[in-house]
């Protein structure tokens, strides 16, 4: 089975959509497989993540904005805003597709695991994720 | 084929356990086809990296442990201890799942290539990686 | 279907090779499935980034290597050359493996999508990457 899935984002950061991913998987009746992710963009990226505490994402975003700034003079790339060098920066150094066993018709995360969406740029609307399930 | 690896971690650090993997392979009867990994923590990943000079994987810790220092005051999560916020922010930066191509019954690995565990927290004990095996 | 591409690498840098990985998901007839790399080395990476501003590229070239700079008195792994210990921490901060739906038998890869080897070394020569398809 393969679907594209319209991944809703408010804005800049992660956004979770594990819930959407587990709809897909519950809708193939695959019982034991492989559910692979796959993100049509080159400024935001996947990304596997703790979502108990808030204060993980909020760190991490932190984090990363600070080790890829806006407005660096290293910069050529510059004409289509201050976000988006840095957004395509930040999704080199993570996923643009992940792969997640399924097991009994469930999608094989650890206890905290959640699937995220990272929106590098200053964007609101939708991103495509498009899901292989196979058995 | 879908099994759970337990991989024994003695604490921080990278452990490699090519030869678990390569056990599953084995016992699959898988001639041609793809194994994936998936790790269930979000404080660790996995890396293909170099097995046959350890002084690489000695600077590729020390290096990532220098840009990702511990106590660090931009972290607000701090209530796991000192390495817990550094441990997420590794982990984003390096990869939750992997997949290998199977040929001829074999991991088709280059020739200096391992597979490791990452640890990134002060942890020993177990941590499970899921794999799948597919024809 | 599982093949090994030979990439053609002029040197240190970024060498987009979707045409390649197009051609043989074209000669596999596999309509609905998944295309997974894997590249066999450990001193160069799979990227999904930008093809169409060669300054993107430029630019996160640029940007990797102000991070993780030749020379760097932390490096203890110094025998195979000065680019050599960049180039395993370069490699592990991206991707070794990378998986595309494909969907109507094309690659379901964004407008702007392009598959990238990312050589690390300054290396001129052939890189193996396996291809798996899989419907």
């Amino acid at each position: 089975m393969i679907k594209t899935l319209h991944v809703s984002v408010p804005g800049q950061g992660l956004h979770e959509f594990t819930d959407q991913v587990r709809s897909l998987v519950a809708s193939s009746h695959v019982k034991d497989g492989l559910c692979t992710l796959f993100i049509q963009h080159t400024s935001a990226s996947l990304l596997i993540q703790e979502n108990a505490d808030p204060s993980v994402r909020h760190d991490l975003e932190a984090w990363l904005n600070r080790l890829v700034p806006e407005n660096d003079p290293l910069y050529t790339h510059t004409l289509e805003g201050p976000d988006d060098m840095p957004a395509h920066i930040k999704a080199s150094l993570t996923a643009s597709s992940l792969s997640i066993p399924v097991i009994n018709g469930q999608l094989a995360l650890g206890t905290w695991q959640g699937i995220y969406l990272w929106e590098h740029r200053y964007y609101s609307g939708n991103r495509n994720c498009i899901v292989h399930i196979s058995s």
